[in-house]
């Protein structure tokens, strides 16, 4: 049995390319002792991955050249050597990697740890998605970082990607008037069809700036920052008096790891509106994944919150969906279909 | 009576010049209902005031042309309307403006109270210093936003300043270990020698972000930034895991106020770090004064709180003290002695 496997051909300096990675035919894995053997079906392509590729020291280890790409998934158990797990049963984890076949080791903690999927909630993808770590992100960032209040004026950018769309939505639930930023009018018409007031497309909107003022004279009391760079210039130079600011992604500066981020600075404007800006990354909050998962898929199975997915077919397309989700090009959250 | 007043001349672009503000001899005015008059002996000089200098929009109304320049000050009471002050009573408020006598509100509540001095805690120009606007700040800012908790590396620029040599020995009380930055040796010796652990020149240090990587190895876990710029961009890239960043000044870049302020942005170390970072508006915790002057007055009192002045004597040095203070020639907290 041949375990097809991406490996890290190089360490991209800017855009990666299909030549980043490497495909690899690999034997297929053994489990050892309290671990199970999974058949991948569906890998997540998420922006934390090019900080992985990066050569540059970061908040976690990345991949080496020649080493199996790290990657989130979901599988089928087809060998299990743990009492918990048997076959048949359906697993998530951060701990696939970009192969066929993984083998994981349930007892694990934290990060680490593999979910077994209740399919009764929702279809197994949506434990990389909006049960996954993009919906504890929104989640956890907003709730407990953001935290919007009825009336608040909420900006979120990349509004309708994996992480945005949830925080347009929950924030709603909160009684927040909500302003999407995105690349594209379809995407935008989108947001606006599952609750967002008013969106912002910034590639045909010359003066971002004066539109959020337009959109919100009174200022902008939470941001939840997915770009990073003029996107979230535009936005900082909007603040209200006491607002928060979630830093939670970088994707416009995702390829500029080995070169200073120079742009405006916000000290003055922090001072002037006494506003609280918090970086988080959502490994820190895995502990309160069960709680998101419930809130969430209750919401779900209420009507309440909407989802979408980019999905393309076939594990030799990896490369190429990490592709579309550096440039933007996904629609919803970026997925691979590695096997039905 | 002649009351000289300083008043705005011009809204300055970049650095202020003895041309900012013009003498001018109005009558001493008069104290209507409940109202006190008082004669100044001492002004304060604060960086907040180039804020309120500059056309620009900032937290608060600024300064007309033509108007009395604003400043916080102390004085004696020499004609009260109002049943709880008498004639000798010593006054301190944040709305004496520049002039040799003011009349005082002492209904006004919140930044507008007039503070009745006991003499017996300390000289009365501490509370424009120590006591005062400055104290609460460090206080406020450092235990509120910057949390120190024992073991702690804390680094604050402007180390020797009004704001910068509180906290250095407040964040001691805590346990941290503090680094202190500023721009003389003589200043760092200084702080030294009231209990700061290490202290780097930014001027003839070439390089700063290498200079605080070897004195804090782990990181910075709080920092206390009164300059902004790139003393500001050297500690953010040195911050450790949850650090808390105190935005209190801005003072490198105080006659930027009519430009964009450009430098490096703090989006990725933000996330790497989970860093918060707050800015904050000291009067929005007035509230609290009591509470810090009871603290600081007690620590003072113990030989725990040492304290340092920059006194100028006579009315007419109010701008000489103002570039002072701006340009960081002066040496702990910057005072007009206005009269004995």
């Amino acid at each position: 049995m041949t375990n097809r496997q991406w490996l890290l051909a190089e360490h991209p300096t800017g855009m990666p390319t299909p030549e980043t990675w490497r495909l690899h035919a690999a034997a297929a894995p053994e489990p050892g002792q309290r671990q199970i053997l999974v058949k991948t079906t569906w890998l997540s392509l998420d922006p934390y991955m090019r900080g992985r590729i990066s050569p540059s020291a970061n908040y976690t280890r990345g991949v080496a050249i020649g080493e199996l790409m790290q990657g989130g998934g979901v599988g089928e158990v087809i060998a299990s050597n743990h009492p918990d797990w048997r076959v048949g049963d359906l697993a998530e984890a951060m701990t696939f990697g970009w192969q066929e076949y993984a083998v994981l080791t349930p007892d694990l903690p934290g990060v680490a740890q593999v979910m077994k999927i209740d399919p009764a909630l929702a279809p197994p993808q949506a434990f990389l998605s909006w049960l996954g770590m993009p919906g504890l992100t929104a989640y956890i960032g907003l709730f407990e970082i953001g935290r919007p209040k009825p009336g608040d004026v909420l900006v979120v950018s990349a509004a309708s990607g994996a992480v945005g769309q949830l925080v347009g939505q929950l924030g709603k639930l909160s009684g927040a008037r909500i302003i999407g930023i995105a690349g594209s009018d379809e995407k935008l018409a989108w947001c606006r069809s599952i609750g967002f007031d008013e969106t912002i497309n910034y590639k045909t909107e010359p003066d971002l700036r004066g539109a959020l003022a337009k959109l919100a004279p009174g200022g902008v009391n939470v941001f939840f920052d997915n770009t990073g760079g003029p996107i979230h210039d535009a936005v900082m130079r909007n603040l209200a008096v006491a607002a928060r600011v979630v830093i939670c992604g970088r994707i416009a500066l995702a390829n500029a790891f080995e070169q200073d981020d120079i742009g405006l600075r916000a000290s003055s404007q922090l001072i002037v509106s006494r506003a609280m800006v918090q970086g988080m990354v959502v490994f820190d909050w895995w502990h309160r994944r069960d709680e998101a998962i419930a809130r969430l898929s209750a919401l779900h199975r209420d009507g309440r919150l909407q989802t979408r997915e980019d999905v393309l077919d076939g594990f030799e397309r990896l490369p190429e969906a990490f592709l579309r989700m550096m440039t933007g090009a996904n629609f919803g959250k970026q997925l691979v279909r590695v096997a039905a």
